[in-house]
């Protein structure tokens, strides 16, 4: 997508010496732009753990990547151990994130096939590559599915405004390229339809307001930005017509992990009979756990929540205060919203009920 | 209640000279602990405008002193004018706040039997005082009420710590002493209950993290500050044993117009079978309007969302912009939780359900 109209994935191997990986470190937007290099599987574990890089997607590209990192760095004859230990510390770098031992797991299984180390390195660069090409492709067949619901509204509402709510970030920021969340979005534009976006400002990270509103401004969307409170209120003064989400996580019984207050959002759809989908690539999906109540659940730092960073008036980024010194704070990252609450799925190959039969009929292989 | 071991209200006249009120600034805490002087009726409505005072209780209060500046202020013979001029200027000072109107519709009564000026600045003046000393004999009558509740869950849990959800500050800073939400709190406290209180932030002006969070701190009450995303989580995982909410406007058909997200607590707690409770002195029941969606809900600027203020490190509160700039924000400073959602009202008189019959039997003489 673009930035200053400009395209830009948000990751992708340094052309001039593969053995560095860049990304946008997107902790500083929407006030600075800066790519960032990465050289060792341990800033690629950095990256992942601040909070750098985020977004189910991107954190698969990048445990991907980080896998090459870790093959790259590898003494002679020690490449399987150097995957090894990448795999082990890239694993455990965020806990809620499926697409990060999806990721893992897919590049150790090729690496298999490498006769000897140069193979092997070039498997690994070549599948971390084909990890993040498939996400922007999915990401680009997530938005035509989705499309289809939106053109689907519009025709309903005779041509006016689609007004859609979006908690967190599932843009491309979160992904390769396009978005899962953001995808239909982009591709309604294309399309001529009238969309406009509400963005949840997603306490505390502030992903919607540091990233969402960012990337839709770039792409000329649309957008306003709202509290997390608000979604509810809105619903009932009929001013949303769809909530798109995405997903760290879900189940393969439709149970959907995501930015915690996902599940409010989910609720308050229910409640006013708003469709409330999610855009996932199917390697989001966790084909082992039955129950959305059995994924770990993240707990960052309450600082998170106690202090918050922003642009001060002369133009530089400080963090300030927002409580009383001693003030004890709680953060989950994430929360589960039951597949009752679901309207429906909106996966590479189309869109699918919250629901285990139908989730493994749109996915024989699995 | 008390502040640093000492007793407070958050609103009083000045024992030297009456006309001088003094106040809280809210603004500034929890950073900055400063009184203000009213002076005259233009600086009670800023105050309450600009929210150097808030909460349901407060402004009711605060507008009651103001049409005593008023009055006070009046050229002779003119205390009548002056009193309807104040009367209109508070009224329009914030539109959800049921309290406002109450308050100065009380004093504009009482002021009639007055028969020359002397008579009626005297009236208004302990007019305005008995206000504020009955909202805080409300309050306490509250947590009385609310006590019983707590009690009843403490009992159920076998004495294990009773955990309570708050949104927004119902506490003894919306009011003039004790709080309506809190006073159960308190009153819990005083009667041995071991109580832990989850606190919402409360996007975007952070009445959570700044008020509530600091008050039940300054009176020893074990809490935990959370993002307004957090409770329907915390409920999933069982870790909210009821809800406690005041409201600045509840129809005598029981839908609770309150701080924008209640609404979304109110259907995690549904959701879940938490309790979810409604504290307001009688001050807030509006006795005309029917339906919670035809109380009108103030809209505030979009800068309350994309900048914050904060204490920085070297000490000073700084404000700083949170998103690119020219994001567009919608502010929104209240929602409606219907009657359906809500477990039961806690007013001075006793637990009511949220029903037009109940609340009338109660409440005989309206």
């Amino acid at each position: 997508m673009n930035i200053n109209k400009q395209h830009f994935r948000t990751i992708w191997p340094d052309p001039a010496d593969s053995s560095t990986i860049l990304i946008i470190d997107q902790r500083q937007l929407p006030h600075k732009f800066v790519i960032e290099s990465l050289s060792s599987l341990d800033d690629a574990v950095t990256a992942i753990k601040d909070m750098h890089v985020r977004g189910a997607g991107l954190i698969g590209a990048t445990a991907g990547f980080g896998m090459h990192l870790a093959a790259v760095q590898a003494e002679p004859g020690a490449v399987d151990d150097a995957l090894k230990t990448g795999a082990v510390l890239l694993d455990k770098s965020r806990p809620t994130a499926r697409n990060l031992k999806w990721a893992v797991d897919r590049v150790l299984l090729a690496a298999g096939d490498g006769k000897n180390d140069a193979e092997k390195k070039a498997i690994v660069f070549h599948t971390a590559c084909d990890i993040a090409d498939e996400d922007a492709a999915f990401c680009k067949a997530i938005g035509q599915h989705g499309l289809n619901i939106i053109k689907e509204i519009s025709r309903a509402k005779q041509g006016q405004t689609v007004n859609i709510l979006t908690h967190c970030n599932a843009g491309w920021l979160a992904f390769v390229d396009y978005g899962s969340a953001t995808a239909p979005i982009y591709a309604a534009r294309e399309a001529g339809i009238d969309v406009h976006v509400w963005v949840d400002e997603t306490r505390p990270w502030n992903q919607g307001a540091k990233l969402t509103a960012w990337e839709l401004q770039q792409e000329g969307i649309a957008c306003t930005l709202i509290t997390d409170n608000a979604g509810g209120h809105l619903m009932q003064q009929h001013m949303v017509d769809m909530v798109i989400v995405g997903t760290d996580r879900t189940t393969h019984t439709g149970d959907v992990a995501n930015k915690i207050g996902t599940y409010l959002k989910a609720l308050a759809a229910h409640d006013n009979n708003v469709p409330f989908y999610v855009a996932l690539p199917s390697s989001s999906f966790d084909w082992e756990i039955d129950k959305g109540s059995d994924i770990p659940i993240e707990e960052r730092s309450g600082d998170e929540i106690t202090a918050i960073s922003g642009l001060t008036g002369d133009g530089h980024i400080e963090t300030v205060q927002l409580t009383a010194p001693g003030t004890r704070a709680l953060n989950y990252s994430f929360d589960i919203t039951p597949a009752r609450l679901v309207s429906g799925l909106i996966t590479e190959r189309g869109v699918v009920a919250a629901e285990r039969d139908a989730i493994h009929k749109l996915f024989p292989e699995k």
